[in-house]
């Protein structure tokens, strides 16, 4: 399958989202997912996370501003994701940078089945042991050290792991694909990475079985239907607030073959 | 008085609307009511939720991200709004998808007087108890069975009535009044049924006298208002990110003269 | 050191900011400190907002949409940024309008240690004494009572008061300034005041020194730049939502020659 022809299955499916995110994206975020033609739904309360997660096609949770209500919320929906089949996202949004933030994380890691665990490259080193110190993945230059941590946490985890900076790195545990989209625009805005999350979600959302290797195939193709868009929405924009209109406005009218012709995906 | 000349009416008078609202749209209903000319407030703190609906002209309730916490705001709200002839509009997001949200909106509609319930037709269905499985409103099908429940609805809690979607249906019980401006546009963007939720609050907010007929009156303006600006914003707008941002310049600009000119209002 | 030179201080430094704010604008604000050029950081929860502020530049509190967690959080993050070193930036949205907001304000400056209090001129009038019933700071009009009550407060307190208008005052309990620039759109869209407190908060970031002048010149560098770059705004702005797009991409391009050039900053 192209990786334009999974942005046609999102479209029609319209995968309903269920997001546990945080407060600086949460508009955002559904903004985003509805542009690309899905259904975004934030849903926190103890009360009702279990069933929104049940009746979602995937569970989205982003730690950006963590408290302590909202990780048993994400206890309880990841429950009852990994119980129903609903694949999870996990977007470790600052771990390192608070032990309480590194802690969250590894306990959502260790507590359920991920389907994919997307963070910037130093999120990423921190919770595969790499270490924190990892900052940036350039072209040619991805450390070999990230790399292989990436894959045995995605081997031991049996899950995906999606390390985004300028180049992105997916692994299955088995192969490891370099993805080369997007615009320096995207570091300029708050969460483009969190809205990323949010369209992984989408993606993996149309995947029926829980095969690590379809789940990499949909991240790649979420992330280089972001990014294409992003290039896109770059050309018509004067700075980063009308970039963030244009990204929206992008990933609205984007079309498979625009995202096929302009994809730089390569194995490593 | 024409639909247009509500508008002054907001202008004039800039009405302070208490906004309990959801994680999703804060940013967005303020910026409306600013650009429409009133002055939105943001308060959630059970220890001052009563002081601020007292001070204001109108209280909007909307259950997007709902939780315990925010239940007993809205609860401590309400009353105090009650107390003071401030009136209240709901906006029962999600009403029907899951138990507790349901719930949560009948208990504030068991325990207070509402001028105004808005909803899209699915949750109105729910909550009207004419079913929830009553899907888009559409010129001439507007289900016979919703209309019916919505009367009675209205009737029994003396409250005003408002089903959004393609063709919008208004009551106060008596009368049935069906909206058909807007674009669809607004389904492509976040929160702009919360937004107009918060719009038809600056306009009740403008009745002094606690009578459904006004309310509705109120409710027509408001919804007609906010719709013809979509069109408006629309013409303007390559996308749903630009649609956005052109819809707040829309409500800024617009004057009563367009609105009473593309206003299409019919009673059924 | 010029205004401008402030702007190229925060470029090159990219201070880290812990923003506790309200949930109205925090998506707004973290885009407004990435445009110009800062990092935010938003984090709430107990188990790590002390952790958070000490490895901030500075800690910027904003009681929008105050609760008691959040005021635990900003008592929990004041004593550890005190403790460090590192400076505080306080708005008291809404001092005035509730007993709670203001009580809230008055314990955060009783407890600590300010840099700056920036609010409207209706805020710092209930919170330095001089009466709520100030409104409104007009040229040439601004009302002795509340410079004097301005001026003795931050004597008191030793830190640098700020309040903003049309016109904008601040004080370091010595000296007064009256700043004159700015643009009537900043009126029209949410959370103007909370970006501006944002980015004092990026600006006093770059100060190593705890010295009320220097806090006083960073107050005064960033309240003008943010205002040079809204009239910039303004010129390609149809309205307030595109004002709050191009605003955006105004901080992005804003030169330290277009900020000099511009600035009106006058001694009182």
């Amino acid at each position: 399958m192209s990786i334009g022809s999974w942005l046609t299955r999102v479209r029609d499916q319209r995968p309903l989202v269920h997001n546990i995110t945080n407060l600086v994206v949460t508009n955002v975020a559904a903004n985003t997912l509805l542009a690309l033609g899905a259904s975004p739904v934030m849903a926190y309360a103890h009360e009702e996370v279990a069933d929104m997660a049940s009746i979602a096609k995937s569970l989205a949770l982003n730690l950006g501003t963590l408290d302590p209500e909202i990780v048993v919320a994400m206890r309880l929906a990841s429950t009852a994701a990994n119980r129903t089949g609903v694949p999870i996202v996990l977007d470790p949004v600052g771990a390192g940078a608070t032990p309480y933030r590194t802690r969250a994380a590894q306990e959502i890691i260790d507590g359920h089945q991920l389907a994919i665990l997307r963070g910037n490259a130093s999120e990423i080193g921190i919770l595969t042991g790499a270490g924190g110190s990892v900052v940036g993945v350039d072209a040619g230059q991805a450390s070999e050290h990230l790399i292989d941590a990436m894959r045995a946490f995605a081997t031991e985890h049996r899950t995906v792991v999606v390390a985004t900076g300028p180049r992105d790195l997916v692994t299955d545990g088995q192969a490891v694909w370099e993805l080369a989209n997007g615009h320096p625009h995207l570091a300029a805005i708050t969460g483009s990475g969190c809205s990323l999350t949010a369209v992984i979600g989408a993606f993996v959302g149309t995947v029926d079985t829980c095969d690590p290797h379809l789940y990499a195939e949909a991240a790649i193709a979420a992330v280089t239907c972001f990014n294409v868009a992003a290039e896109r929405a770059a050309a018509h924009a004067a700075g980063p607030g009308s970039f963030q209109v244009a990204l929206l406005d992008a990933l609205y009218h984007i079309t498979p073959e625009q995202i096929d012709e302009a994809a730089r995906v390569r194995t490593l």
